[in-house]
Parts: C-alpha cells; structure tokens; sequence
C-alpha cells in the first residue's frame, strides 16, 4: 500500500514526523512525502524537511495523509492544493489527517457528513463545512480516520496500522518505539489543563485564531458556491 | 539559551523531532541541527531533514543533545564526531540525549561515572563505558538528562523545558501540542508488553544488536586506551 503524506510550508512538522515514525515501520507501506516541488519545506518552527515527490510525480494514494500546523490556513484556499488532495481522494482507501490537517481536508470537500476531530483551539471550525466535530483523540468514520492536535499522530498512526496490519504487530512496534509516555504534568487537553493554562492558551492563540476562523468561513463559502445544496 | 542538535545519517527521526517540537516552542531558546555537511541527512526511515550548521560553523552549544538510531552503531568510532561533542561539551550546561544517543556520547567519554538511560534493547550497553543504566523513562545526573528509546524524547523535552523555564510555561506547551497520549495499547516497554511480544522484538533485532554490541565493546576498549584507568 502507498501512502501519500502532504508537506507545505508552515507545517507543524510532529503532526507528519509522528505518524511518519510508526507507519515507515511496515515494510508493506511505501511512503511518498509531496508537496509542490521538490525544494525543502520549512516547517512552522524552521525544522526543514525535503519532499521526495510533486503533486505531479506522485503515485496514487491508498491512503492520503494531511499534516496541521499554521501555514494550513493558506492552504484553504489554495485550488493547486486542494483539487489535488479531491483528485488522490477518489481512489484512496483512507483519507487521514492530524491537527488542523482536517481543516484543509474539510476545504477540498472530503469530510462532508463525516465525524472528525482537530486540534482543540480549532475543532469548532469543522463545523462550517458540514462536518461534525468530536472530541476524541482518534476519530475513524468509515474511511475518514482523523488524529486530534499535534502529539495525536502518533496514537493515529497506531490505530491506522492496527486496521492495516491488526493489534499484534502494531504492540511490536509500539515497544520497539517504547512508546510508554509519561508527560512530567497533566495539561495535554482543555479538559485536563488547569483553567489557567487554557485561559493563558486561548489568550495567547487568539490574532491567529482569529484569522484563521476567518479564513475558514470564507473556504466554506466557496465550498458551497462550488457545488450548492439541491433545492428541496 | 543555544541547542545543538546532532544530525547524522541513520539517525531515528522522532528521537529529534520530538524533543526538537517542545523545544522550539521556547522562543528565548535557538537551535542549531548540525552535521558535518550542509547536505540531507536521512533518517533512518528514509525521511530526509536538512542540517542547518556544520561541526565547523556551529555556535557554542549551552545545550547538546544527540539522538540514537541504527546509524548510532557507526559514529561509535568517529572521531571526527566524538571530537566535536567533546570540543562542545565542556561548555556546554547541559548534555542530553534520547535513545542510542546515549551510547554515542558514552563513546565520547561524557558519561563516565554518570546515571544515564537509553532504548531498552540496548541499555545494558552503557556498563561498558563506566555508566550506571537506569530504566527510566527521564534520567536526570547533574547536567547529564538522558531519555529512553524514541518518544522518550517528547518527555525529555518537557523534563528538559521544565528545569529551563519551569513548570508553569511547560503546561502551556504541553497544551498547545495537544500531549495527552493514549495508545491504543499497553505495549510500550518490555515490563507491560506481552512476554511474547518482547521475545519477537529481541529477535528481529538480534543480528543488528550483535553487532552493535560489539562496536560498543570496541568502542569502550578505544576510550580506555585514550584515558586509562590512573593505576591505584
């Protein structure tokens, strides 16, 4: 099976590295990472990456992979982008994201009707393209398996190799990753953070948040006038 | 504050990346990734990242961190690499590591007498270089703070951020990246995984592992043969 994971500029780069690390682990998966050349792209935090295939040169997915991170709020709009992901869409088994990845999926139009989640500073924005929100780390809706913010991919990664390769060989690499997290603090979600913290987030989140809740309604409106509903 | 990250070929990509996305979201902190070219370092999955120092050009670290992988088993022997962490080290405030990496700064002498940790297969290897191993996900010896096998590195990076900036600020980061794990599984060390799951990872790894135990032997002997031991 081949696995085709979007890179762009902006980026966060854990959201692709993570489930990058468990997938890679089985040998049946090839892995292409693809973006519109082939120049290095600089993640959001200067972590530069190097794709090994355009959207041009790029096999077909069986499982097509969109990654979060800041600069996904230029890709909303982005119609090279986007009619690629719809195009590597109709004949892919999965169509998979982590973080705000499912943002820019929900702009192509693939996760219309679906359950899906996001990083929680932005999950409320599936909303305007017809999708439903869920609050979970891992949210599978037939096809569609999306990973909630950024550290996220690599429980993502696991489930996704489990429907692939089933519970035993994932435990193997699992251990082989020992991945037995044990965060120093428990602050890794809104509901688990101390009232401050998430206050102290949202804060500090907020001219991006703003934005890129704009951005968002104004894909949505695009969406719609590109394929409105039937008149009943 | 300055980190020195240590690129090389073969390296596991998530040993870096992970402590590199908690880091980087410090802004008083810069980091330098650095290897002995300017050119693409490939993981050892195949991921290709971009250094952005070389040995020569890199700044003094306050920082050093070294990740492990299966290329570890070859900078054993590389003095030119051994050199420059020693050359880094004695100014450095801290010295770290996540995985394999511990091994390679084991070979570069900066362990000696210390507490450390690395990758459950290969732990027991630190004795060789006059290391005490300690299972333990975070291993904090002075200014010596080793991690575990691979994704470790997220809670070495917290561990690390935490003794930096304190505890406040490093639950805002854990929050923002969303670091609230839940496997799938319990699978993640050799003490939770199933028995046979532990026994088939040993396996699979047992002719890399031999010959990566060797190399260790070899590079215990070169180091006492630099510093012997001074006769009592």
């Amino acid at each position: 099976m081949h696995v085709v994971m979007l890179l762009y500029p902006g980026l966060t780069q854990l959201d692709l590295t993570g489930p990058f690390e468990v997938l890679t682990r089985f040998r049946e998966l090839t892995i292409e990472l693809v973006w519109k050349t082939l120049h290095p792209v600089t993640d959001g935090n200067g972590l530069r990456l190097l794709p090994n295939a355009t959207f041009e040169t790029c096999r077909q997915a069986d499982i097509l992979f969109v990654p979060g991170g800041p600069g996904q709020a230029k890709l909303m709009n982005d119609d090279e982008t986007l009619e690629f992901l719809r195009n590597q869409a109709e004949e892919a088994q999965y169509i998979t994201s982590v973080c705000t990845g499912s943002l820019i999926l929900a702009a192509a139009g693939l996760l219309k009707g679906c359950r899906a989640t996001c990083h929680w500073l932005s999950i409320d924005q599936l909303s305007y393209f017809g999708v439903t929100p869920v609050k979970e780390r891992v949210v599978i809706d037939g096809s569609r398996i999306t990973g909630a913010g950024v550290t996220s991919g690599i429980d993502f990664g696991m489930t996704l190799a489990a429907k692939l390769f089933g519970e035993e060989r994932v435990r193997g690499v699992q251990l082989s990753m020992e991945y037995d997290p044990k965060p120093p603090f428990t602050s890794g979600s809104p509901e688990t953070a101390f009232p401050e913290t998430v206050q102290r987030a949202r804060e500090l989140a907020a001219p991006f948040q703003t934005q890129r809740e704009r951005i968002a309604q104004e894909a949505a409106e695009r969406l719609i006038a590109m394929a409105p509903p039937k008149p009943s």
